[in-house]
């Protein structure tokens, strides 16, 4: 069915990150598997396209593309090749982007949005901490104000992008008696005494996406870097949730759908037999069964495109798309991955990396359960 | 996620529905059950509404709507009150009358229109065998010329309406070497010699809709009866397919999603424990999922109810929206079943009912399985 | 593979229970249904085939076969019939036995035993109410003492067997002070007066059994119709539960292991597109699922009735029995229906009264989330 | 609930087994990991012990246990250190073995059996190639007769200990066109010209055992090295089968039920909002399924460990054990890292590698698919 909700010009955008897929990603995967990151002239490569700064306005070197859906459709090519890459790139130009145009004062909009565009300035979020997963209550990273400046000790992990990050978003408790409220939001940059990182993370999947943990001792950070309101940093983070989970939503089937695609292919090629394996009536339901998720679910994700692009998504829709884009995710790969036999188990094959790149998606960024906790609670249980 | 796909005309013709159904369906509950059938009166009610000729030109009597989602929200509604009900009216305003609307000839149209619109001429559509279900090209069912008549013998079986049907539509086998393609739809008419019907068969639910085995004993019906082209039911009736199923899978959701809402309400208000059994975690998160479910297939079907009435909707998607949303439903409503414990075993509780109603989606006009053959074969296995 | 508990003992009765069902049972199949109970006479002959009193000694007429496989073999067989039977007998032969078999005093074993062996004193077991469900420490039912007596009031519902037990155990708060450890077990006979019942309940299936409402107004029991220990009914319902628990997972395998075995031969008699539906390969993979599902839950609740017959059975380990095994057999007995086609959806239809039938398992003696509860509980969790 | 089919005699076997890997393998982890094998000092190690003659007769070097279930208490205590390492004894003592004691002339038992034995000669089977997957029939390998010798040509593929392997079983076809009935088997050594391998295969799991494709360009076998009758292959595999597919379900079990021990023990620990994570009632029903999920699946195991032992096992009773027993044990692994959260997709965390390990035993020795063909053409469909 006619998805209804791309333009010609979105589609012509399309193209555009094709294109640099096709010369700039595709011919290096080895590579980026190998360096546990996607390396820095990537990035600069994808700024000169205007990637990076579609929520960024024009002044301060962005696109100011003024619609959601140029993000839905980066999200949906970069995760069709790699999974890691709409990640790496998510974090940046998706999640961190709207801290930064939204919240930064005049001057600290002058100093980080042109090198964010350009991709000289890489960028991650940490929210996440050692001992507390998704419960950001649970917060022990702390700010004490010293003069103009904040002290700042904790430590973050499973940061995305933070490895590399340039600057890093961090959530601290800045008023411990306040709990949720007493949270405020810091611009950590690169050099600064007392930030270090860990090596990068050895994980299951994503394995090109550099994730780390950040450690954060006496760091001293300049009112300047002060992101938003003070004690305000938990509203901030809870009004940019819906585009984060929906970002996440995106990638997620339009992953999946890419490599159902290829495994659709695979299962007409293929013999088993005396026949393509996809000819077995169980295969040939099971794919049915594939497609038909993968179509039923994007709808509802395009909804939430829509409404999200008309400033209606809450919360608690964006914790629905997200949760179950995860699983259908993951459903749909596991079954791939068996169509592939024992080829699915080898790494040198496509959707044995996807299978594995995809089990995080029903944990991060809020897990499935998390969600459904969520949903639980809008419905007044 | 408010829907995009009505305007505030549909919600209006939604409303006058609603009306109706609160007059004069909702206070005779019972009386339907037990006579196993709605009574002639309720259709000739509906039809003072102009519920029965949504598909029918004025000049017939019609209210020609000419916009498909009228008949969806006709079908959500009854759907929410009592799944026969929708099943009943469905047949009849929503798959028998675009056969006779597009395939009656001006002299059939003047015949049997006014009167189908108004409720005084019931019908039905007689496609399945007792010894063939779902597969046409096993049809038993045959008519034989005989001079300007044919000469009908054979039996269909599980047919709505069928015991109290004026009209029937009936595939029959007109060039048995031809198989598929030599197939003629008929219009067989009550008091027509040799059309006899069996009992009300007793079903597991949808106990209000009267379902019937048809037999046909040398039944001679005139040319005049003949609709369509002979030899080419076959294809009248895969031209149709796209909105039977899609009506289906209207229904599906929105019974389901009716009754989940009611489910919902009464976690709240039931104690167990000494908290609202929609408290406990386990029971909230289920139904967080359970209504994921439902809003993400009703993004899908929305998406299809808008192809459909732009006249885009294909067969296969239509199958996809079909059997989707017949699992959606049976799995939501035995999770509703278990919420309501002992009550959910009682018919007397709507989600009693409404669990032995659902059962049948994923068999009739095509089983979940034919659905899942024709998506496989649409995607070249 | 061979089943290994049974010895030519067991199975030697299994053929003379099968004697009994085929003679007295399944020619009168249609009347039971009818009369929404099994008649007493049936009763009467079930006792003088010495079925009723397994775990009665002889001395008070009881066959006292003192080996439970025997009473699994009897919950086999007659679940293999109806799953009703199963359920009606159970109560009385499998779940109150032990009760007044255990707890009773000389004088009432003399009293109740012989009359209870031979099927002339029909009884129940009342705990459930309606507004408390599985939550025993809400029970509402209160017993006050006055002289000798105690005056009883409250009422319970969902009674197998209540609308004919001639003998109710039923449990009331004696010590509302003590919670679940102020529960006493009372023998209300019919008779008493303000002993009364409601109508038997319209239940989506196991129509067969007489399932009713109690209720107790000021009902004078003496002081000799009390079970046990005054105040320990809790105690006394708790070291039942693994039999009560078993007795379930014997009869839900065994239910949905028959209609299993009369779906495949259906898969292999019914034709469609050409061939037997069986051979369809997703069916083939579907039927080898469900038999293999079968097979591997049998064992489990074989080992346990092993472990029961040897005394060792703990209510945890039974409960895992009770949930799994009446999971199974409501998914085994939906995708029995699904190969019916249409005729799963009709009453006559073994395969369609077996899905309905099936339904209270995973509610009933326990919800599954209750068994889950205290599996978790056991955990440590 | 207590296990009946060990004795005193298997659980002090258990012990000694358990002390070699608390000893031998548990503190070299990462070193097998890095090195993508087992080394050989390990096998030697285990030679030492007995554990890799279990099968084979005491005259040869073995240790003779006639008695299937110190195989599987072996194949349980070393899936619950290491997936690959049961995978990789499992084919030299528990697959490889039978072939040998059972199809060796005396003169072959005496050259191979005693190095079996110790670990000097390790072994591996050769049967899947890159083009058949599952299908023997479709066997490409040939072995021609010239002279006293066979010549081989082919290639094999995902061959478990192929790396390293100084003895293969291979399966070529000899008699192309009696089909399945004309394959014989070889041993290949090391050193034979023309016998070469692949690197080792980059696997999604097991990293630790070397997987390897063979190939085999002009190979001259000996007469003295066909194993067996010529042409008898298929039957010498088929015979096999049984003890082949019910050392994987051994395996899958002990594996599964081992981090799910763990997981559980981790959910008692780890803290979320105040509370055990384990002590959510989401997370609490779900550890209570997975745990009777485990216990029933090891009841059917355990049935088939006797009745093998028994020599009562069938092929098809152990397709059954497989493919279950595989399916359970990834369902429970996914639910394991979920519960670990974002440390769930971390290779440090045992959890993580498990699932990974665990994705192949769906697939490998007849996937999943493969054995639901065979029980349903054991139904007679």
């Amino acid at each position: 069915m006619r998805r209804r909700i791309y333009d010609a010009d979105h589609e012509s955008f399309r193209d555009s990150v094709r294109e640099f897929l096709d010369r700039q990603v595709r011919p290096r995967g080895e590579e980026f598997i190998e360096n546990r990151a996607f390396p820095r002239d990537l990035w600069i490569e994808a700024g000169k396209q205007g990637f990076l700064g579609l929520e960024v306005p024009e002044e301060y070197g962005g696109s100011a593309a003024g619609d959601y859906r140029y993000n839905a459709v980066l999200g949906e090519e970069l995760s069709k090749v790699t999974a890691a890459l709409s990640s790496c790139f998510g974090i940046h130009g998706d999640i961190v982007a709207p801290y930064l145009v939204d919240l930064c004062t005049e001057e600290q909009k002058r100093r980080w949005l042109p090198g964010f565009c350009t991709g000289e300035l890489l960028t991650a979020i940490g929210m996440t901490e050692p001992s507390g997963g998704s419960d950001l209550a649970a917060l022990r990273t702390t700010a004490v104000r010293d003069g103009d400046d904040w002290i700042l000790n904790g430590s973050k992990t499973f940061i995305t992008n933070g490895y590399s990050a340039d600057l890093v978003v961090v959530a601290a408790r800045t008023s411990p008696e306040k709990k949720a409220r007493g949270i405020t939001l810091f611009a950590v940059e690169t050099g600064m005494p007392g930030f270090t990182r860990g090596r990068k993370l050895d994980k299951v999947g994503q394995t090109e996406s550099d994730t780390a943990e950040l450690f954060f001792d006496d760091v001293r950070v300049p009112q300047a870097n002060v992101l938003g309101e003070v004690d305000q940093g938990f509203i901030h983070m809870m009004e940019r949730l819906p585009q984060e989970r929906l970002g996440a939503a995106v990638s997620n089937i339009a992953h999946a759908a890419q490599i159902l695609e290829e495994t659709i292919d695979y299962a007409k090629e293929r013999k088993a037999f005396g026949q393509p394996i996809g000819a077995f009536q169980h295969n040939k339901f099971l794919l049915a069964e594939l497609v038909t998720k993968i179509e039923v679910s994007r709808a509802y994700v395009d909804q939430c495109v829509l409404a999200h692009t008309d400033g209606e998504l809450t919360a608690v829709d964006a914790a629905k798309a997200k949760w179950w884009s995860a699983q259908v995710q993951n459903d749909v790969l596991d079954s791939c991955v068996q169509l592939y036999g024992g080829y699915g188990f080898m790494n040198e094959y496509r959707v044995a990396r996807a299978w594995r790149d995809a089990r995080v998606t029903k944990i991060w960024a809020g897990s499935n359960e998390i969600m459904k906790e969520l949903i639980g609670r809008d419905l007044g249980l």
